[in-house]
């Protein structure tokens, strides 16, 4: 009986182990579900006979080897610096391995070991990265087979909240996946290239240097700058393109009152603060300020920062509640980590709450000496806090993909990402059956 | 024949070695030169007999060892990750050990093993750290002394240049001392305690949080905070402390230019930059700046960073030829080694050029109920750009207690900083008579 073992039973597990169990049903297969706690796995699970809850830990080495000698493929949502350990067992147990996370140096060291045995490693199947691989791939492949030459390409992609969940929020936004990562977004370099010139932005520029984006039928965003878009260009065979970016989607208004807290040193994660006890939201933004006794915390932000009294800025971070005379609630911890710890008493999705995934492309080509230009863009919305838009489009590409791998259908082995035909014109297919389609415009 | 090994013999080691060599003669001990370049050591030991030039690298460990095994007392001005590799082998032989650098992790992890060898391993004993502690412990414990209660302290040292030395130098500044830390410098956040409460300044904050210090009959200077002033609070035995801010001075002006090298992300280590091959210093700058391509690199500057065209910053960056179209010169780098190369273009010292060296204190205090105020400052000039005055300055407090050391004149072991009486009396006492004396003024 084939097997897939899917870890980690958390939030954004939900629609993933929903498909795999029906996947299960149709086909005869074996789903297990592994979780630290195996009670979680088992409330993923329910009613379905297909699948069998276990209780994995993966710091736990012969029990997790174990596990994995089960199953024929492994899915991990495991935090991704966990991957390389479930890596090496899957390839000393001769298993495939599915993840939604970007490929390590570590991850990318096992490729040939992969490869010789003849197993796929497929990383980056997700939703960002994931479905923009496959969605963007599907255009270029389409432009070059017709003789285009892309000039230009430029991808956002962001998880926010639907319009009607927490119309009083201001900044538009919950937490619809690991609160940590959206504290500590950016605190690289971000790398691209524009109009043929390699650009740099440093953190302490990323939320002020945005680039607006219009969507089709669904408003205006802003977008920032992700890691290194340089890294795609041999990955999407672009060699010699102009302009290469890929970036993080936000509402309107969102990256410059953020901007306030990255300059503060809020997301600051090197050091313990003092005095944690005894803090209140207010004192924790009051330590990142000067000392002046003379005037209140607002007005020193405004002089600091160029603020309006009720501007924007102020305004979300009013909403928030960090400049309340509350307790922050710790005992210890980073700025980040207090920064994280406020930000989730008001950002929590609560359980009524629906989020909203919203992907852009434009890539601009020449073809018979002309400039043209497509805009592709994908919207999604989730059901509630569980089946959350951002389950759904991480875990069923991984789901698909998985089905794909045990019908025989997927070949290509080693450590890869998904930029072939090979997975994206099945996924893709298969996505928009599921309600997960992008809208293609052309000028 | 006691023996006093000193490792090290570039530019900063000039003032110590001639010190040392003449201890050497006056009281009969050897002085052993140890350097990478064995002719290096030789220089500075020119006609000296009582010295002797070895050929000295810490990465060859027998040959260090037998050098190390010769003498009672290594001096190390080696690069600072060197110091806990030169302290193991004087714990494994039974050598005192002075540095004038930071007590590390690793260097205080000795502490328990060389007292229980009866071993000094004293630090932080040069300039910066060094003379600022010993001063500020000699006022501070005075106040003690006289009853009174210290509820401030301010303390900034720069390394300047005289003013007659470059007029035209809009910074007032040249590389006195490892330029590569003068690029990096900052980069951990800043954490103080000012009117009683807890400070952070994260990099992206630090040159624009300055601190106005005026030093009587010098002129005025500006002051950024150093990485950790708290650490000082148990040190100087301050607990109770209402501020305690340690921090680096410059001359006006400097701190407002260098922010726009920071906000652009000039000063990152972290990755290598493409195309360096072909970069000039413009190009270099521009590939921070936006993308625009309708206005020059000046107008997008002014446009970011509210700069004025004939403005302060903008004179700073044009005088170090920053935003010239002349090829940088490297075939890769980061973009810290980067600009610390265009910048040693212009702030190199030249052989007659002079430095200057500015360290100022103030101490708050309350005694009988009234709060009184001591101010303290040191100026030292160099005379040329070998016998600096940051050579002087660094040199001699180590050279001095070494010969203290030698003499029996000190009992402490363990790792130590010089913040007691047995090291700040009669190590300040012998600098006055060689010139260099802090200033008292009392309010």
């Amino acid at each position: 009986m084939k097997t897939i073992l899917a870890l980690g039973a958390g939030r954004s597990s939900s629609v993933l182990i929903s498909y795999l169990l029906r996947q299960g049903e149709a086909n005869g297969w074996k789903i297990l579900i592994g979780d630290i706690s195996q009670d979680a796995a088992r409330d993923r699970i329910g009613r379905a006979i297909v699948g069998e809850a276990i209780a994995f830990d993966i710091t736990q080495e012969e029990a997790s080897k174990q596990s994995i000698a089960r199953a024929d493929v492994v899915i991990s949502l495991l935090p991704a610096h966990f991957h390389p350990m479930v890596a090496q067992h899957c390839l000393a147990l001769g298993k495939h391995l599915l993840t939604a996370s970007y490929v390590s140096d570590e991850m990318m060291a096992l490729h040939d070991a992969a490869k010789a045995k003849g197993l796929l490693f497929l990383n980056e199947c997700g939703l960002d990265p994931g479905i923009d691989h496959m969605s963007a791939m599907q255009v270029i492949d389409k432009i070059k087979n017709s003789g285009g030459t892309l000039v230009s390409f430029e991808s956002f992609t962001g998880g926010l909240i639907a319009p009607e969940t927490d119309p009083e929020n201001p900044w538009r936004y919950k937490f619809t996946w690991n609160s940590r990562n959206v504290v500590m977004a950016g605190q690289s370099t971000a790398k691209y290239i524009q109009n043929g010139t390699y650009r740099y932005i440093p953190y302490q520029q990323l939320f002020k240097r945005i680039t607006p984006v219009s969507v089709p039928g669904y408003g205006e965003y802003e977008g920032y700058a992700n890691r290194d878009s340089l890294k795609y260009i041999d990955t999407y065979k672009l060699q010699g393109i102009q302009t290469m970016l890929r970036g993080t989607l936000r509402n309107k208004g969102f990256c410059s009152a953020w901007n306030v807290l990255v300059q503060l040193g809020c997301c600051d994660d090197t050091y313990p603060m003092e005095g944690v006890d005894r803090m209140t939201h207010r004192s924790f933004i009051d330590a990142f300020a000067d000392a002046d006794k003379t005037v209140s915390l607002e007005e020193k932000l405004m002089r600091t920062f160029s603020l309006a009294k009720d501007g924007p800025e102020l305004t979300r971070l009013r909403w928030s509640g960090l400049l309340d005379d509350e307790p922050v609630g710790l005992t210890s911890g980073t700025p980040a980590q207090i920064l994280e710890y406020i930000l989730n008493k008001k950002w929590k999705l609560k359980p009524a709450d629906n989020d909203l995934i919203v992907m852009w492309h434009r890539f601009v080509y020449e073809q018979s000496g002309k400039r043209r230009e497509i805009q592709a863009s994908l919207v999604a919305r989730g059901e509630d806090a569980v089946h959350t838009a951002m389950a759904k489009t991480v875990g069923l590409p991984l789901g698909i993909a998985a089905k794909l791998l045990l019908q025989g259908k997927i070949k290509r082995t080693g450590v890869v990402i998904p930029v072939d035909a090979e997975f994206y014109t099945p996924v893709l297919q298969e996505l928009k059956t599921l309600g997960v389609e992008l809208t293609e415009t052309e000028k």
